[in-house]
């Protein structure tokens, strides 16, 4: 069992740019300072390579399922026909079927360690949001979420799974906060910019609540190296290639950076080459721009140094909604800046076709965002010669999403035909 | 990782009464050797304690995330109140969701064995059928479910999955069968006798097709084992009870037959006790007769000496399908006959409540049948005394059972108040 975080700010081969203050305007960094949990502060800046898991934290990790398994994926192999070594790791056997719980145990007990009774926070789909309300339930704190409304009405068992664990969910625009009162139409979908508003602003409104993100923030990505920790540990060979899907970069950081900050250290992983997978909704990484952006659509969070499509960027509606999100996070947009990191983006179509085909051959259907993974798996076993290792991290998976999969496929696609 | 299953049938205390033809019509003995894999009808009636696993199951069970495993229900125990240990068996990490992959993986390798190309199956709620589809994917088998039209039209996602997984999948009664031609009606709800006398007419009527039965029968409890044997290796303190739930008994006796067999032989577990745990909708053990009495509705296997509620009794419809069945397999009805297994039913509600109490304090939400097992672990809890060792299997999670819990609970016991 895991009992520290890995920090790759220690080993980052260039300076990560700090957040700084938009010209106008408050300050968005004294801001964070009032909403996020202290610890998570210091460990946003902190460059000590290694944070100890509070002992509290290790304890509900082990309650819910970890170390999570590291399984050889030799039906897939065999279906693609390749004699590459597939690998993966499997989030899914999470209680909420996802890594988010990761880090929203870890949050959770740092806004409780600062005396918070309740927490706060945003989420689209809805896995955000089913983590955030499980990890206050074990912690005892109350939770607020702000569910964008086209969730709200589509993710119906998401939704009753944040209510049954404990917390009060508005469909966001809400009525409850200025910002939601500000945009409420009873048939307005919502966006996560919005809800984000909500939730900051329902933090600041209140005594002793706290604000948790999802992602993109460096403390994020710290915590949710337990998984890539964990599978330095039970990978039998060295891998040539490590990928995972980007949303924000949390699950892609989370798997990768225990290995890649081995390969800039010089102990392991010498060969190993890291994939960022990403959707061609918000292909940021693979066609974004890398400057300073707010990491929230309505500029209340500081700006940050990343690749970005900009944070008025709308991308279409595919079903991995936790991919749909304008940039990356700073320290893994500066690792592909100097070109540590390679990426790739892929449509849904062919995505959820490898997830099924994975599907058929392994057991696990993948969520949707994890589809992702398992499709720049497929093309690199396919082109990679015989014995290469490739390992990817299976972020969580799609029992929840079976709608998603249903709706994007054709029959024929769908149901392989006897 | 385990490498042969426990056959109970070497240490039984008494002796086990062999199924039986009924006095008039065709042999169903026969029948079975028509439509079983040959291997399966060898195990059926073994008195070998120990049955190799083949190598290739075992190969499916790794990659399928076994062991699973096995936990300790801290948070649980603290919402109890209660200074007993808790720990529990999750069968849910499994890609189908519940135990039932681990026979069906067998079942299907045995039917490939005998040169089979085809499987066939009744599935109620589709847990069962899941299993099967997936199986068959595994080995390469196509596979042909006959599921209850009531489940077809609402357990959509698992009727989704079974497709995807390239099963062809029938509303029954259907019109592929005569049996089925006999009770076609449009709005016909449908039945497991009915399904299950489909499924077997579909493979009498083809060529190098196997029935593949999810329960009650020996050989299923038998591959079952794989859970109670990994559990023996992972429990850190023999405990005071073992406890599981019983529909027709293989997640029961897979469970527990390894810990009572070692009883039964003087070889540990000497203080533990057995609790099977029914539904109040089918309570077979608690208010059924010890007879002989048809395993299906319509009587076309052959006659087994069990607890029953009679072969032609229809529970009432409760959101546990899995637990709606009028009998119990032969080895548990004569192990509760002699004094060796308890059983206690409970009511639906209850039940589901004590199931919601878990979720809110360990993550994971039980399926309505396993929830049955954490309701009678939490009255066990609450009056043996401080340092008791109460051990459980989670047969199976209750991701794709929202809706039930949604439907049998009112706002306010579904929904906390924060």
């Amino acid at each position: 069992m895991v009992d520290r975080w890995y920090n790759i700010a220690a080993d980052l081969p260039g300076v990560l740019a700090p957040p700084k203050d938009p010209d106008e305007g408050e300050s968005r960094i004294a801001l964070l300072t009032r909403i996020l949990p202290s610890a998570l502060i210091d460990q946003e800046f902190t460059a000590e390579r290694w944070v100890p898991i509070p002992e509290e934290v290790r304890g509900v990790y082990r309650r819910v399922g970890r170390p999570t398994p590291l399984l050889r994926a030799e039906g897939f192999e065999r279906a693609l026909g390749t004699k590459v070594h597939i690998y993966y790791k499997y989030e899914g056997v999470l209680p909420v079927g996802s890594h988010k719980l990761n880090t929203a145990v870890a949050q959770a007990y740092y806004a409780k360690a600062d005396g918070a009774v309740e927490v706060a926070t945003e989420t689209g789909a809805g896995q955000w949001g089913m983590a955030v309300s499980l990890a206050a339930a074990l912690f005892g704190l109350k939770a607020t979420v702000f569910m964008t409304r086209s969730s709200y009405n589509s993710k119906r068992q998401r939704l009753v799974f944040m209510r049954a664990y404990g917390a009060t969910v508005y469909p966001s625009p809400s009525e409850v906060t200025e910002t939601g009162r500000r945009h409420f139409r009873p048939d307005h979908p919502g966006s996560l910019g919005i809800a984000i508003s909500e939730a900051v602003e329902y933090v600041l409104s209140g005594e002793r609540r706290r604000y948790l993100p999802g992602s993109v923030l460096e403390f994020v990505l710290l915590h949710q190296t337990v998984i890539g920790l964990e599978a330095m540990g039970q990978l039998p060979e060295e891998p040539d290639y490590a990928v995972a899907c980007v949303g924000g970069g949390s699950n892609f950081g989370g798997f990768t950076y225990p290995m890649l900050g081995a390969k800039l250290r010089g102990e392991g992983f010498g060969k190993t080459k890291f994939l960022a997978v990403e959707s061609a909704a918000a292909p940021k990484l693979t066609r974004g721009e890398y400057r300073y952006d707010f990491p929230d659509a309505t500029g209340i969070l500081p700006l940050i140094k990343m690749y970005t499509l900009g944070h008025d960027y709308v991308p279409p509606p595919v079903h991995a909604a936790g991919l749909r999100y304008h940039g990356a996070a700073p320290s893994l947009s500066l690792l592909k800046r100097l070109g540590h990191v390679e990426a790739v983006a892929y449509g849904q179509e062919e995505v959820m076709e490898a997830a099924l085909l994975f599907a058929r051959s392994e057991g696990f259907l993948p969520a949707p965002e994890s589809a992702h993974a398992v499709k720049a798996v497929a093309d690199l076993a396919r082109k990679l010669p015989p014995g290469s290792v490739v390992v990817f991290n299976m972020s969580g998976h799609g029992l929840l999403d079976v709608d998603s999969y249903e709706k994007a496929l054709s029959w024929d696609k769908l149901y392989k035909q006897g």
